[in-house]
């Protein structure tokens, strides 16, 4: 018989627990915000980044975007930078918003979530083209312990499509939230949480409570802290089904906290970090 | 004075004229399907089809999702392929099915739609992150005489969010349509087309012939015909705002052409694209 793998959301609460931390750090290597002495080495840049916040962050999320944008090398700089946090006791969120027909959402699970080694723990997906294009990606969790963080409400001024009401009087988001609710079901973990999360802009707080409601089991990955506006004291409800049931998640400050205190990028985005963990934890109430 | 860009749509056009042809290719190496002798050289095997197709198609339509799964040396493969195929006249569609934050969207642009010589000529977008996300390939799409492909209506059975009835009566695809009428309005060309197109699936005929009357100056990508299960003869309405309005894209029944008919697979590429090229010329009633 198969040993059960472990899922995506228990591998979480396990480093939530030991870390006392819910921080995700953003990897965006914009090429034009880099310490000019990295002349561009958008690897080294991330891999010091990852040394320097390690003890105080959970996850990562490389920004796909940043990475693809500088073409073949960019890929293997993503690859060397997933492979190093791992390595370095973080676990690796992929952002890709990654959808599509379930023929080729299979080439993407693939991609980032299957094997014996998949290149990240968790990857962000965009739900627009329904179950039948989610399902690829859930398959490839339970196989292989990943998770996946279905947009639900983004950190942007998104509204236009997302606040849609629709007949029943509720916005689109509160539906694609029940989706993701009805999908985690298939993959609880021990903790009671599901490796199927949502990611939910920090930028809207009242949002944050409502999706808490509305999927009580996802982990909630929320973006928009620092940089994008977002306060950590308004989260406070989303910890409401767990130390572990909801991730903070920072970028530019971090990444680029340097630019406002001068001296070492690492030193700088490690204090930030250090900084933003506790400030999380404490507000999370547990 | 800068000398005006010539936009997507009225490249594009000039091409369906020249080749009285609105057929795309879509290149999606499977490295489980391609023929043996190519020993699962991905850049070869697509380069092959390009030969084949050329004298048929206006452009092909590499799949991302199949490069990606290949890690750096995919995305190498897929830079190979863009260029290739442009020496041979064709116009690329990069089929990414890309969309986040604005701030984000704008490397997604960069790494696609930028630049003197950009990667692409259309890349495929999901507007999930509403108008703040699209704006960027937008933009870029103004900037160097590109496009872009807006999912509206998907091929697959999606309807579980795009079918979604909101408060006006309408599916929620319909308003995406119409958001991008509206959006396509700042880039429309010469001939009347916008470069701010839209995809539907040429799997739902009656969704294509309103997708029509809601986005009448935008070029519609219509993928699903052969494996899909799409057929040419439910598309003529597509075509009605001119023979370069639509642009039927077939994949699979294309690249794997040699598995049914057996032989050389650029041959039997290349037969199936010369017949589906006549049969949609044909149908388009230009």
């Amino acid at each position: 018989m198969a040993v059960a793998v472990q899922t995506f959301a228990d591998r979480l609460a396990a480093e939530v627990e030991r870390k006392q931390s819910q921080l995700v750090v953003g990897l965006d290597p914009r090429l034009d915000l880099l310490p000019v002495e990295l002349r561009g080495d958008v690897a080294r840049f991330c891999c010091g980044l990852v040394d320097a916040v390690a003890p105080h962050a959970v996850a990562v999320k490389p920004q796909l975007a940043f990475f693809e944008a500088l073409g073949p090398a960019g890929i293997a700089a993503f690859d060397e930078v997933c492979v190093y946090a791992r390595r370095a006791g973080l676990l690796v969120i992929a952002d890709g918003k990654r959808g599509d027909i379930g023929s080729t959402a299979r080439a993407y699970a693939d991609a980032y979530l299957e094997g014996d080694e998949p290149r990240a723990d968790a990857l962000t997906v965009n739900a627009y083209l329904g179950r039948e294009s989610v399902e690829p990606f859930i398959a490839a969790a339970r196989r292989s312990g990943t998770g996946i963080f279905v947009l639900v409400k983004t950190s942007n001024a998104g509204g236009d499509v997302q606040d849609l009401q629709l007949t029943d009087g509720r916005p689109l988001w509160h539906h694609v939230a029940s989706l993701v609710a009805e999908w985690g079901e298939e993959v609880v973990g021990e903790v009671g949480l599901s490796s199927v999360g949502a990611v939910v802009g920090a930028t809207h707080p009242r949002a944050v409570a409502d999706a808490r409601r509305l999927m009580p089991q996802a982990i909630l990955l929320l973006p928009g802290i620092g940089a994008q506006g977002g306060a950590v004291s308004d989260l406070v409800r989303a910890f409401q089904s767990g130390p572990a049931s909801a991730l903070v998640a920072a970028s530019r400050s971090i990444d680029y906290a340097f630019r406002e205190t001068g001296g070492d990028y690492r030193e700088a985005a490690g204090a930030e970090a250090a900084r933003l963990k506790k400030e999380i934890w404490a507000a999370s109430g547990w």
